[in-house]
């Protein structure tokens, strides 16, 4: 069965999804995007996925491609036409397609939707998060609005690269000498107090969705939060570390720049956050 | 006769002119581009631009599309199927369609290369050069590495927004008190002494090719040039100030952020820089 994607208003094979050349998302990065996790049929998170997807779209002053009924039952469609119950739901949008002109078009243009699918093995995901991954860091050289989740992904292109290249799953970026995040995962430390620290929102990291679910568990669980910016080094001696995003729910790391995190193994308390995620992501998952 | 465009390795109607959705320019802004200038079907620093063009590539990892001739070719086709003799060549060079994910693709893939030309007027650009622009300004906060030519626009796209509501042609972008260059021109003043200011290369600004050429045409006239930065006041109180680019060529400002520059007229530097730029253009011009 080929891919189904969903372009330009229409239902199609993935391998003949087309853009147009001056749509702006593909000159001018002018567009936002989301990835919703879909296990067992029910999306995990899907309503803030899509609360923060109006909001970078407000930021950019695009307007919502339909509403968001519908767009769930594009969602939907994607899926069954895709015959996938376990997967990451994509969408994109952009402001849609104008002659090329840095402002925005003069005219009224169509926000652009794209929306496909792709398999998700959450037992593979699980056998990682089992084992735990590393991270390396570089500079933060992204722009200062990264709270919006635009398509503008060329410095984390590059970091995520770095961090490929150097055998480490993800490249946690720092600013004037404290992380903000990963370059497509919210970063988390585990004090030898057992406290949670992860940096707080701001135009400085993007509000990860998973990172909002992962800080209502914190709190059934009573584990203790701080959202303040941690140093490299302040990571390295931590007890424990971990990343959080849609794709990775939570996922321990093991490794930052080489130096083992407590003793190498992934830490007790972000596994059981990942476990404390996945149940109140069944429980509150919608269809 | 329709507008015919370069796309997917053929020439054919800008209309259907369409690029895959996997294409990373579209999901990642992972691409460059250039803007070249022909007057009279003769390329205006051309050399300058597809030098550029593989830097930037360069610093991406993204090879070149094709060779520099055959782009020539290409570029040379785009202008005569359209028949362009004063235009505005568009080329954009992308990693290529891949699978979406954030590090490039494991698989060789090869970049995607698109062209356009549209037509260019040169009278009507020397007319607003004769009345000049306004420009305000606003934060510099782009990405660190302005200095590749890439497609993640989506800040000068803001700026530049910004500028048409404020109804000023530009804006200029200001980073710790100093003023970076515009959202797509280099930024320039003239002092009281005469002497030509504008910010030097490196990560924080884009080696602009019409900059060069203007840094070029002052030493042929003798007039002495500083590379450093200059703050928003140093600007309003000078004595000219204006601004450089491939479509804009030399064009003076006459006001930032509602402060008329010297007595509100083109300056006089400004204006014989853009004469010397066009006739040294005309002279090295290429076919």
């Amino acid at each position: 069965m080929a891919k189904i994607a969903y372009f330009n208003g229409q239902y199609g094979p993935h391998s003949q999804a087309m853009v147009h050349i001056d749509d702006r998302g593909y000159q001018f990065a002018d567009g936002i995007y989301e990835v919703c996790l879909v296990i067992g049929g029910r999306y995990w998170d899907m309503e803030g996925h899509l609360a923060r997807m109006e909001r970078s779209l407000g930021a950019l002053r695009i307007g919502m491609p339909m509403g968001v009924a519908s767009l769930k039952v594009v969602m939907n469609e994607v899926l069954r036409r895709n015959r996938l119950s376990d997967a990451l739901v994509y969408i994109q949008v952009t402001r849609g397609v104008a002659p090329r002109n840095h402002p925005f078009p003069a005219d009224e243009v169509a926000p652009a939707l794209i929306m496909t699918a792709r398999r998700f093995d959450l037992d593979q995901s699980d056998t990682q998060a089992a084992k735990g991954v590393g991270v390396i860091t570089a500079a933060d050289i992204r722009w200062g609005r990264v709270d919006i989740k635009s398509i503008s992904l060329l410095p984390n292109v590059l970091a995520k690269q770095a961090a490929v290249e150097a055998g480490a799953a993800e490249t946690w970026l720092v600013r004037d000498g404290l992380v903000t995040e990963g370059s497509s995962t919210n970063a988390w430390i585990v004090t030898d107090d057992g406290v949670l620290v992860t940096h707080p929102k701001g135009h400085e990291i993007l509000g990860g969705i998973t990172r909002e679910t992962s800080l209502a568990c914190a709190k059934d669980l009573q584990i203790q939060v701080e959202e303040r910016a941690f140093s490299v080094s302040e990571a390295q001696n931590a007890a424990e570390a971990f990343i959080t995003s849609a794709t990775n729910l939570v996922t321990p790391v093991v490794q930052i720049d080489g130096v083992k995190i407590g003793d190498g193994a992934p830490g007790r308390v972000a596994l059981r956050l990942r476990e404390a995620y996945k149940e109140r992501a069944r429980r509150v998952s919608g269809a």
